[in-house]
């Protein structure tokens, strides 16, 4: 048994390696040509950075369908079920290229400064180059997805789980921001707005290669239930982060989601419990809170159960994840999509 | 030989007709669903009218390559030229739905208060809820596409079309944008401006039924080149009524395209002659414009021949798109598509 510092490092390694070759596909798939500044500001963010965590879920999961060895060579080309072979790379830059879609048109919305260390797109740029970057992304990502060669039915399944969860996450964002309107949310409903808003990318990732390649339809549905899963996981352990983990290591200041008045499992569950969760923290200015009034906060919080409440129902989303996953077969990168899985609940930032 | 009164009132008719369809096709292809409010606002501009030309050139295009009779029963459901049949309304809402996304998310590019009479979009709601629904329009027209029951290999080409047409409708809006500050345009530029961010759309309304329906690569470029050339002229001719069409019959400050400094095919040909294009009218201001101004200006491009030359370009672009309709079979359906590209130049508003 290794330690879990171990274990979180290995998962970190293998995200990286996979990221070094999606960061190589990005500008293959999406060339600055003209006109040059909106394609500039379209790729302004992917190039920024990012973990790219549904890529290499994505990627992780072709490989334990194709089973073949970790990372082997010729990378892009998958060997798909029914014979032929299938550029999953392709559906990695597409699934990322739908992330950073949304991240443009969230932060004009949330009328956020920053991202990944920079300015937002609406920033660096205008408000019109960052909706209009957004919309090229969108329409880029549905031209990659249609690149992929695999055949025609399994191609028109792809882009129907595609621009299913486009709709999903709109509808999953227009639900967050009525609930920011709303003192009564639900368990139940933030649960939902989460799988809609985040989760639901994580489950195009898992599936896609199992879609483009052929697999059963129960093969399918499993994947996509371990990404709802794991997605609903790592949403609710950033809600958990932000109140737990020290502004200096979090990169902004801790307990912003109280501070912003957002919903998160945690206030949820605390004014399901009585918690006057708006008076929490008084202060409504993120750089004027006091490191006090968040440690009082984060008592109160923890004194209804509400931060092991998340904490429990992270880790009880993340084991249901991994027994879907029995579906694959039993290889290296089965075992890295379960630590994935682990590691979504375990990072500290 | 009719009178062209006839020939524009019965061309309307046609339209009419076909309108009501693809108005009845709009609420069950987009129902209004949880969340409501995102539904509602994403239904508000298709709701408030509109011509519906595009998917009227998309019904009657499917009807010439059917070789049925206009509006023939059960419409829907069109027999393909290899056997089975295609929803073509669904394309038909799908391109209409696209055109809807880009006209709100436009309106936020241009700070416009007004959209088909009622208020744009973001001031009917607000700016999130307005790029919300443009997202969520842009993957709805591709679920609707999705279910035409074309074969797969059809569909693929379809969304194929359909993804690279948004895109490039997103490069012509950033041309378009880039043009409003740079003084030296050409007729050429801006041609290609006008191809990308109006005409494209018309192209892939006219190309998709033989897309769907299956008919040769041929026929495809053919109506693909028809829509590429009457969507051209159709701007242009939006450019000359811009200037000819007295306010009241306008809907709108006769001239404003010149008081607000946009490039059109008539300013672009006479700055090419030397005429100081920005001069022509001093206000900026719409609502403070006077009519003798605005009589001016037209008179100094009536003089260099620029009104006479968009004209002479839109009506030579109509007659090559009426002889790429020779493709089809001669029946009243390819009548009609010659009559609406007429009736596209020859319109008074």
């Amino acid at each position: 048994m290794t330690s879990p510092e171990a274990r979180e490092k290995a998962v970190l390694e293998a995200v990286a390696e996979r990221r070094e070759l999606v960061n190589e596909a990005i500008p293959e798939e999406l060339p600055i040509v003209r006109p040059e500044r909106l394609y500039e500001a379209s790729r302004y963010l992917l190039d920024a950075g990012g973990k790219r965590l549904r890529p290499a879920v994505l990627l992780a999961t072709a490989e334990a369908l194709a089973d073949v060895e970790p990372l082997s060579e010729p990378y892009r080309t998958f060997p798909t079920l029914t014979g032929g072979t299938v550029d999953v790379m392709a559906a990695a830059v597409s699934v990322e290229v739908i992330q950073s879609f949304t991240l443009i048109h969230d932060d004009i919305m949330d009328d956020d400064d920053l991202r990944r260390g920079v300015p937002a797109v609406h920033r660096e740029y205008d408000l019109s180059t960052a909706i209009l970057a957004g919309d090229t992304l969108y329409s880029k990502a549905f031209e990659i997805m249609l690149e992929t060669g695999s055949p025609a039915e399994r191609t028109v399944e792809a882009l129907d789980v595609l621009a299913n969860t486009c709709t999903r996450i709109c509808e999953g964002q227009s639900l967050d921001v009525t609930f920011e309107e709303r003192p009564n949310v639900t368990v139940e409903e933030y649960l939902e707005m989460v799988e809609q808003k985040t989760a639901v990318l994580y489950a195009a990732s898992a599936s896609l290669p199992a879609v483009l390649m052929g697999a059963d339809e129960a093969v399918i549905e499993a994947l996509y239930g371990y990404g709802l899963d794991v997605g609903r996981a790592f949403q609710i352990r950033d809600d958990v982060l932000d109140l737990t983990v020290p502004s200096e290591k979090l990169g902004k200041q801790r307990g912003s989601d109280l501070v912003e008045g957002k919903r998160t499992l945690i206030t949820v569950h605390a004014r399901e419990r009585g918690v006057a969760v708006d008076s929490l923290v008084e202060t409504a200015d993120v750089d004027a809170v006091t490191e006090t009034e968040i440690e009082g906060a984060v008592a109160a919080l923890e004194e209804t159960g509400s931060i092991a409440y998340a904490d429990e129902t992270a880790r009880e989303l993340v084991e249901r994840g991994k027994e879907r996953l029995e579906v694959l077969p039993d290889n290296e990168a089965h075992d890295l999509l379960c630590e994935l899985a682990d590691y979504l609940i375990e990072r500290g930032h």
